[in-house]
């Protein structure tokens, strides 16, 4: 057990931390919450290799973070090599790492980093080199908290103390670094001493929003409240909610956006009750090349997942089937603004996101 | 384990018999479902208490049937007594028994009927008196079994061979009696050739979806899809559900109406992509006395079925609240159709749900 509590608040402490030596990552094992806190320390290929393979990080923003430290940790052993030894062998490494969940995009895109760091140290010593790749993997770090910074700070904008606020899935701090992006100007508005009322639906099958939204929630103190992800109707006709905040995982180019399995539900829902409902998310997550939502492929996930995971038995029979899609897409329609961290953006989407990609050029 | 298995289609097996010496009831131990077929026969006062109380035998019109069967097997022993004396004892046990779930009107309404037959037959025989009453704990489950399949026969006008139900939570069979209210349409098509595809709403927290309806329609033959909850948007969205099929607990005079947690949210996500919605139920469940869905009173139960039960280990910590309503109200505006043993009522639901009763009269 870890000796300090998570807490997203607390100074010089995360969940994914390069230790002062730069000889292993130190992270919190999310495969063991809520119910345990066990920090551990990870510095062989195998083990980095296997954090992420079986979740004990994840997030892509956070895998991303991770991955960066870990081609840090990994090349020390390799300090005396000459630069085109310890070149390759840490393009060895990466491809190793990379191979853990070929589908995280900020992994490779970590991993693509720090590689280039190598390249472009050419003719230094080893030792220095290594001592960029820390610079960078902590330039990788603080740009994320930066980012997720700027997105709570336009969120928050967007409501005022004492709103209840329902969110979907887990878009927070251990998703990401310090302030998460749904759940950012939750924790900044209550670093700046504003109190809301946040709903956290469950999210079947996997059940992120009870196991981690909750969880880092009242970590941080924030007054959160689970629901089962049917109960979001009844509690948006209570008058509970003010606004709703998800994150994303692909925004298209007119403002369709694939999230978590039931993201589009809620938008509805929140449609329907007039209220406000938001997606936060960096640039990075913006695809101008993709057109619109029919063009994002959803993942479909092993049935099990509904009908046994998680329970002591079986909770349908083994005849009955079972969808399971990932993801679902909200039509842009549907949706408020997008906030991102050079902005919200308002509809027309298709006219406004095109705006923000130029004003950046 | 029984040797024959649960079949809503074959005769002469339901999940609630009276057996052929009327000394006991046979039942089908709902708890056990659906990774475990067990029957059994109960007959003592205390055995018929404890499947009520245990959910053993679960669902109000169910419920009812059972008592009245309990009834007859719970006066056996008292065949030798004098009319007064078996008046009394068998008050003495309808109190008892109806103490088992006191908010299921249908346990009291079946057991004051029965006590109905003890006083009308006052001058005969005890043994006499116990024949009546077996006759009219019969006359009970084929009331019931005949009122759903007239709901069932309505519903059925109102879906074609091929189409896609998407329902929620468990009006089936099990429920009731043979053909169940939301499920009859589904299983009465089924038996006349007819083929639907059907998701079933897992239908957290309790999860009578995954366990008990996508469990029935497995073993009756129909082709059933069991899905969490927030996947609901997307099945409509795939053009997969031409109609929803829902029960009812109450339903007020205006049309709207309380159902299982969720049940409002399923409503707007069919209005928001266009397709039918109906609930289902007899006209026992329409409540004229009570105005609209804002006078009925909505259950909250203990927030540990979200947090805790079916789980292995708690999934939200100790500290995080839940908000657990067992029931939500489903605006009339929401709702196609009522679909009732007297007949389909379309909006106005304030005006022709009045007819219904006039007509009755």
């Amino acid at each position: 057990m870890a000796d300090t509590a998570f807490n997203p608040y607390a100074e010089g402490i995360d969940h994914v931390e390069l230790n002062p030596d730069a000889k292993s990552v130190h992270i919190l094992d999310q495969t063991q919450l809520p119910n345990r806190e066990i920090y551990k320390d990870v510095s062989t290929p195998e083990e980095c290799y296997e954090a992420i393979k079986k979740l004990e990080v994840r997030g892509a923003p956070c895998i991303g973070i991770f991955a960066g430290y870990a081609m840090v940790v990994m090349a020390q052993p390799y300090a005396e090599l000459p630069y085109a030894d310890f070149k390759a062998k840490m393009a060895e490494l990466s491809a190793y790492l990379n191979s853990s969940r070929p589908t995280a995009v900020n992994l490779s895109w970590a991993l693509r980093r720090m590689e280039g760091v190598i390249a472009a140290h050419e003719g230094e010593s080893t030792p220095a080199i290594i001592e960029a790749m820390r610079q960078e993997s902590l330039a990788i770090h603080e740009e994320d908290i930066a980012m997720c910074r700027r997105i709570a700070e336009y969120g928050l904008t967007l409501v005022k103390d004492g709103d209840g606020i329902l969110t979907h899935c887990n878009a927070g701090p251990l998703a990401t670094s310090k302030f998460g992006t749904a759940l950012g100007p939750i924790l900044l508005g209550e670093e700046q001493g504003m109190h809301f009322h946040v709903f956290s639906d469950e999210t079947r099958p996997l059940l992120q929003g009870a196991r981690l939204t909750s969880y880092e929630l009242a970590k941080a103190g924030v007054d959160v409240t689970c629901i089962c992800d049917n109960m979001a109707s009844i509690v948006m006709k209570n008058g509970w909610i003010q606004a709703c905040f998800v994150g994303c995982d692909r925004v298209a180019a007119n403002g369709d956006f694939a999230n978590k399995i039931g993201t589009s539900g809620v938008a509805i829902l929140a449609k329907h009750y007039g209220i406000p409902f938001y997606t936060l998310g960096p640039t990075s997550t913006i695809d101008m090349n993709c057109p619109t939502g029919d063009d994002i492929k959803i993942e479909l996930r092993n049935p099990d997942e509904i009908k046994e995971m998680w329970y002591k038995e079986p909770m349908a029979l083994p005849e009955v089937k079972a969808y399971n899609p990932s993801f679902d897409v909200t039509d842009h329609e549907l949706l408020t603004a997008i906030v991102t961290d050079k902005g919200i953006v308002y509809p027309p989407f298709d006219v406004n996101l095109k705006k923000l990609f130029a004003e950046e050029e």
